[in-house]
């Protein structure tokens, strides 16, 4: 039986889950899962994830409009059958590519790799085996904007971008675009050395772990809402050359994770944080 | 104010969720926290933690009966304000119960040490600075009855027994005396390496991660339900010895770990495996 | 500058490393990194890995040759501009197989893939892309024989065979004929799941952590010498199949390590045991 | 049989393994264990350290007189029978300090607790039980100078000084008297969220993972070697108070293992980064 799932959020008060899990029960669907959060840092916003089967995704969403109306609900309903969409965005760098579309391909990330676009060329043969249109759209210096109309236009109806060592920034017209559902990886733990070349930095620092980062993109560079994180310890004999190779394998993991976590509808940015039901 | 809690268990079906989540509002709970897990692999059994606030536990526990009744559920309520009481027994080693002490000391670990076993007197001055009755009761060959018969004489009423390195085998007389609320830990990742000298049959075998598990006790000597197992990474380098030092580590991490779950009623048993709502 | 290597091991005894040391100072080469480990667990055995550079891989092989004689030392030379070939087998699971062949590719792993073998034919268009032969050769019941006389037909001259994940027992014929140099990734965290179907027995027994193990291969099932083993922390949501994705990222993180060991001769037998100069 | 140690630095050359090993064999030491590393990030350096037996340390370092000029070698030579002394400070917090009085007293930790020192008194009665003299120094605000002359006063003759949650900033001068021999632990990820209040830092960024470092103490404030750095997984449903409680067990686990490499010589000072032969 499918199993479809509901994204709830909320002002915090009593009450949410028994309208939630009522107005569920009223319906005969059965929930499956259900996870649920109260973020108390600012004024206490309620979250919550369910997933259920027994009725359609259009019979539980109509069912959630009097909660919309009563909690100044807002409630995604998300069709379990549907693939979602994604469009990756490379550079030269292959293995978070080469990470996702294996992941797409053995059926781990449920999800469906409509567009790879890379600025350069390098990785057009990666895609070839799977199937998948590769787009080249070269990003001109001054003149970023027509390379993100292009964009926008090949990307038209995906459910998220992925930046996958795409090591372009991109403007907040191409961010409203995808209405925020953007991810990209870092190769650091941040907040720790921000910027360029993380793994020369680290190198002096003498730090003995690496890590890296997947994150939503804002406008403020490197800044937006964490999803997921992991570190590899290494060791005075490695050189920057070393550090990246090691985190090359963090910064796939991390990244794939993540775009897991996305498609699957468990991370729910809640200001510049995110609560991710994994 | 307070956060009481319900740990609730009974057959799968629809409105679970609904009914509990609906009976605590109707007495004007609010939902603070709740956990939920079907484990299909046999009958599909449901299992629910909620932690609550605004009605007394009483309260709560009353509203709980119809429930009782309409889904053969088995319900728990918890008075969050009350401390639940440890006993700790102990052989020779120190580590796990110096952890015990100090994280109940400090807060993080929300129990008390009611009482102290030790079947050596190595201990006793471990307590003292704690302000915990240590009980010297030796375990001699065959009459471990009459050692019985006086431990569970001086643990009278706590709410769970903790084996710290107790090394001893307990009868079922004695399990049935704290119903099944008896941890303990053993020095291996099990199931590998069961039985006796853990590690030095991990040097043998050439392992390059050495684990701890903790467990409840059953009556099947190391087979009990696993609550917590963590690791750390060994080499060649290591003899016995070293891979001894490097395993109290562990076992003291993962045994606080497990009694803190258990004390928070956040680990759950079911058949020969737990749930575990951490 | 090339950087070759000496892998030496030989009875303890007083004045080895100022021998190799010695030698190699006297004919002008420099210890770029040097590894060393006396096993005392038997007999006391002397292990020893350098880089050096400055001449040449034979003229220090020759310098040894001397203590080969007095020390009854066993040295190897390996000249560091030689990339190791490697030969894969594969059944119908592709992660361990892709790994290999992306870190070969990308250079992260330094050998190169002369041959693919596999039992079935579905893991044939993975090596296309890569340009790295495949091999079709079917094991009959009761005709083993017949098929390791082709397969060690077509490995003729490899350094190392890999099993990702061939899920065939290879005969004691075919283990001599590669003298030993046969990696197997096994999925559970050996010696615990031993044998068939290790997710479905972790989950029965309802472990936190699941395991991959890297190991040489003997005569014995899954009882070879360890080279590298890792987990991954898993909960009582997940049924065996998700632990079975779970499994494949540490398997294949555990084998690519385990391979790039192997290949840069950082991996030594001594007995059941290795010693693993990482 | 006593295992004695050196610890050399000296600029890269040809050579340098093969002179000491051969003046170890030369007086008759045997090699018990040996690192070495050179590193090439600036002008290349050397670093070794040697683990010997079979002759006295003073014969050993006498030995090494010729290459103290022929290399410019700086040669530690430390007799292993001595067990190195500590000076803990602290403030009111007590996790790190009752972990390492505790791996004092069980041997994992080969050191001896000479003084515990704090600017408040509420530890001095964990002290008691270890029988370790606490010596109550009040740091008055403008005037931490003459706090700092009786703290001299108090550790003449320490091996190294742990700070150890102290919570103050040490001057130049109190640097200088220990040669450079203070460790601190700090409670981040170094270098994110230098400065106070870490974990507040962290929720508000929400990282997924949270850490702590441990480092040579340098007049720069959060800027000096690193030594050892951990992590532990965090997540949305933790507060401040929460990440503190599982950020502590992360601060006591690095500063042991960072005391334990010092005191054993594992931890050479290259620069702003070190070398840590663990």
């Amino acid at each position: 039986m499918a199993v479809h799932r509901l994204v709830v959020a909320c002002p915090d008060r009593s009450g949410i889950v028994a309208a939630v899990a009522g107005a569920l029960a009223g319906i005969g669907a059965n929930i499956v899962h259900a996870d649920q959060h109260t973020d108390r840092t600012r004024e206490p916003e309620f979250f919550m994830r369910v997933e259920f089967e027994g009725v359609a995704p259009e019979v539980a969403d109509a069912a959630m409009d009097p909660l919309r109306r009563d909690f100044a609900m807002t409630v995604r309903t998300i069709d379990g059958e549907t693939v979602p969409e994604l469009a990756i965005f490379v550079s030269k760098e292959d293995h978070c590519l080469r990470e996702l579309l294996h992941e797409c391909r053995n059926g781990d990330l449920r999800a469906r790799v409509g567009a790879v676009v890379g600025n350069h060329r390098e990785l057009e043969e990666v895609c070839v085996p799977y199937g998948v249109p590769f787009h080249h759209v070269p990003v001109l210096p001054g003149d970023r904007e027509a390379a993100e109309r292009r964009q926008i236009e090949i990307c038209r109806g995906v459910d998220a971008v992925v930046l996958a060592k795409y090591m372009q920034i991109v403007s907040p017209g191409f961010l409203s675009a995808f209405g925020g559902r953007v991810l990209n990886i870092h190769h650091s733990f941040l907040p720790a050395f921000v910027g360029a070349n993380p793994y020369r930095q680290a190198h002096d620092r003498g730090v003995k772990l690496i890590g890296a980062t997947a994150h939503y993109v804002t406008e403020v560079l490197d800044a937006g809402p964490i999803v997921e994180q992991d570190v590899a310890r290494v060791d005075h004999r490695m050189d920057p050359r070393e550090l990246r190779r090691i985190g090359r394998q963090v910064e796939r993991a991390v990244l794939a994770r993540a775009v897991r976590w996305h498609v699957e509808d468990r991370v729910i940015r809640s200001g510049d944080r995110t609560v991710v039901f994994a």
